[in-house]
């Protein structure tokens, strides 16, 4: 008898429209059976997000010939959310893949990226959860180098499963890099230096454009920064226990009875 | 020589006008000099977002007698980086504090709340940071018997100092509960099971709103749940790396060379 297909659940934070996510949904249509749930405008850097208090739009719409696609009016977490529950009806998908994101997601970036929380809502949902992000920005990104990676790093996670509240967070370097293997990592130590360029309205009323500099401050030679800087695609295991476990004797000396 | 008293910027996501943020910049005017910068709308449930490819307003406003106060378009995450970069100019305040939030932010919450993710923001700007949240989702929710608490935990904060990339999320029991004391706690393991209302708009089109209940998957006794259940002011240390370091070894024994 044949082995069933997975079912895979694809997502995204640059919208239905992107040419990442077209990649992905055709990596995953090689392994398994795929629905496609994607923000109907891009939603990048909109972190974990989630849609209280307007209503959300879900409609299916024929993109791409053969394959089962809805646009949400929501952000990436929202469309797990509703994927699960009004798609899925509760029989979760086998996997959860989101991306591939125009622009990295390593380091500190894991926070902002709407990518990454949709692929952390998978895990919370607990469904293996794998978020692939690549090293251009641009709308035409060459993404061909990626695809043999992000097939066999979603077959890896289908054959063996992840541990419990884990997900994986893979960064791509760009395709003008020699790809020289693949390296599992921690999230480098970093921030971004924001600048805010200052301008006029019509009005002459003020307002700010946010620009940044991405500061490392790490030199660690084991972390995603270091290893895609050095040719790798990288592999950050990920988690959502915010909790500084490290911190929490030095907090029981405190002294609040001052009160 | 008086010491000098510290500057404290007070953030929050449920907007300006919310009576939680009074209440915290009040209680911060008896410790040190106070700037207060929030959202113009309340922004719950924003997480981590910031604003990328759209302008940000920052106002001056006089809402309340002798506080300098900014109200903010962006998110609460974008208030903080607008505060340190244009208000501060790199002299970064002596203590950022987020609230108090008209709900709690306690377990995974913490993930999808503005008002967490602003302290974590300015955790990450290397500034102590402390995000409150109290049981009470009322728009007058009554706050009197957080006053004492706030104030001592952020003076334990400016005399202690936190341990490098840590802040701390503080959640209060109800009005309704006597409050035993502080108890520090980890993250509950929880999630949210949502269900989706369907609907139809005059246009006889489809739209859902999200609601929610919270799904506790966490017996232990050293959790934020179960002190806020048993009446205590939950302190749970709160770090930013996503990483999960326990699960670098097994993944470093799959085999990806199958590409």
């Amino acid at each position: 008898m044949a082995k069933k297909k997975p079912t895979i659940l694809v997502v995204n934070d640059d919208g239905i429209t992107a040419p990442g996510i077209k990649v992905l949904l055709e990596v995953m249509q090689e392994i398994g059976d795929v629905v496609v749930v994607a923000p109907d405008s891009p939603q990048s850097g909109m972190g974990h997000a989630i849609t209280i208090g307007k209503p959300l739009r879900l409609d299916k719409i024929d993109l791409y010939e053969g394959v089962e696609m809805y646009k949400c009016s929501g952000t990436p977490v929202d469309c797990v959310k509703l994927s699960v529950n009004k798609i899925f009806k509760g029989k979760k998908p086998d996997l959860c893949v989101s991306g591939i994101n125009h622009g990295l997601n390593y380091s500190i970036n894991v926070l902002y990226s709407g990518t990454m929380s949709a692929a952390v809502e998978g895990a919370i949902e607990d469904i293996p959860s794998i978020g692939y992000s690549l090293d251009d920005f641009a709308h035409h990104a060459d993404f061909s180098h990626t695809r043999s990676y992000v097939k066999t790093i979603a077959e890896q996670v289908l054959l063996n499963g992840l541990p419990k509240n884990t997900l994986l967070n893979v960064n791509f370097p760009n395709i003008n890099k020699d790809i020289k293997g693949i390296k599992i990592c921690r999230q480098a130590n970093a921030k971004w230096f924001e600048e805010f360029d200052e301008r006029l309205d019509p009005y002459e009323r003020e307002y700010f454009w946010m620009t940044g500099k991405f500061q490392l401050n790490d030199r660690g030679e084991d972390t995603d920064a270091f290893a895609l800087a050095n040719g790798f695609v990288s592999i950050v295991p990920t988690q959502f226990d915010m909790t500084a476990h490290h911190a929490i004797p030095e907090l029981n000396s405190w002294s609040f009875d001052d009160k």
